[in-house]
């Protein structure tokens, strides 16, 4: 066997190093499309806005066109490169937090659903409350993108540990939703539509909290030991 | 190179193939639990059975040691055989299937623990519904285990296709509930529980079409190419 072949080329090295970078700035792409996603969404909910709602429902398939390319990518670098330690859990990584992105996505999208439905219908009090919760989610989740980037495991900690104020935040609303309904019963159609919004945005943070783990394990290459309670807590009262 | 380098020695491809399999079977002792888990998540709704909700609840974490042992398992097969196409899509697909199972196994647990809750209060008439609504996902749930077992991507396809069924029996339901809570304000807190355990069979029955979509990909190697409306439609009446 000659040197050649045991070390591949510069130019061999160069490639797949262009082809992990690539991945990486892939995730990126769909981390700030979906962000922008929930922040549309989000306005929309807010502002009573529908043809920005209609937006973020028209534009779901772009995400989901990046996260299959994703795809093809990281089979592609494990089958031609055939990766080792760091590399691998890089790839390995970025499976799995390119599906949960394009998830985000898709919740995003459906609260931009359901604000169409809400705008045929009288506005409701709480709504400001769902809006409140989905801006610290988005907080939650600019942080976990910014954690990628910087491939630190420290920032995707703290907002692994943030998601539990954001259930809490959550259980309180569901409680708020749940008064709403019985003193307003004209209002239980929009009030469920707002627990399902608040519900898919709770979810949303939770799944930061996943991209954290991911992130957790590209880096130190183990699971977050921290004990913590699952996110999808039940409230004696809804 | 020697030929004994180029080819591996027989005891080594036998290795190979015993962690294949033995990851196989992992996930399809996964799926059995996570079968068992829904099952009795939605008999513990059925007959007002707490202690088997509080087992249910208890259970959890067996399925999640195995997702994590299969992660184990399939990046170390990854680092150390280098495999290339069936057996890498098959890898890649056992990721997914695992973390999917395991999700499945979380809203099992969920439901369960909103039975707890529903159990200190009335009884309320669409339960019965939501116990339907359960044994259809089940359904789904375990044709699309049977799918895995026997890497048949027809069968995985026809469990796709059946999801929007359940879709549209959802749907229904939600408007039962939200009809139920404006005739009976004061069944409003256990219709709520009720919606949400009904959401999250939902999510379940869309699980298993993500499933499907994993052992299509690991038998063909494609994305199933059918266009389908997302499982997460959203009706005018919620």
């Amino acid at each position: 066997v000659g040197a050649g072949e045991q070390m591949p080329e510069r130019h061999t090295i160069r490639a797949y190093d262009d082809e992990l970078s690539k991945l990486g700035n892939m995730i990126i792409s769909m981390g700030a499309l979906a962000e922008s996603q929930l922040e549309g969404a989000l306005r929309a909910l807010s502002t009573r806005d529908s043809d920005l709602a209609a937006h973020i429902v028209a534009s779901d398939n772009q995400v989901d066109q990046i996260d299959a390319d994703v795809d093809l990518l990281a089979v592609r670098i494990l089958a031609l490169r055939q990766p080792m330690a760091d590399d691998l859990r890089m790839i390995v990584g970025a499976l799995r937090i390119s599906s949960t992105i394009e998830r985000i996505a898709d919740y995003s999208a459906n609260i931009a659903k359901r604000v169409l439905v809400l705008n045929q219908m009288p506005s409701v009090g709480p709504a400001a409350s769902v809006v409140q919760l989905g801006q610290r989610v988005q907080i939650l989740l600019k942080s976990v993108l910014d954690a990628f980037i910087n491939q630190n495991s420290e920032e995707a900690i703290k907002v692994w540990r943030q998601d539990e104020e954001v259930d809490r935040f959550h259980t309180v609303l569901t409680h708020k939703l749940t008064e709403h309904m019985s003193d307003n019963p004209r209002s239980i159609t929009a009030c469920m539509h707002l627990t399902f919004i608040a519900k898919n945005i709770e979810r949303i943070g939770d799944l930061a909290t996943n991209i954290a783990e991911s992130i957790h394990y590209q880096v130190k290459g183990t699971r977050i030991q921290e004990p913590r309670a699952k996110g999808d807590s039940v409230p004696l009262d809804p």
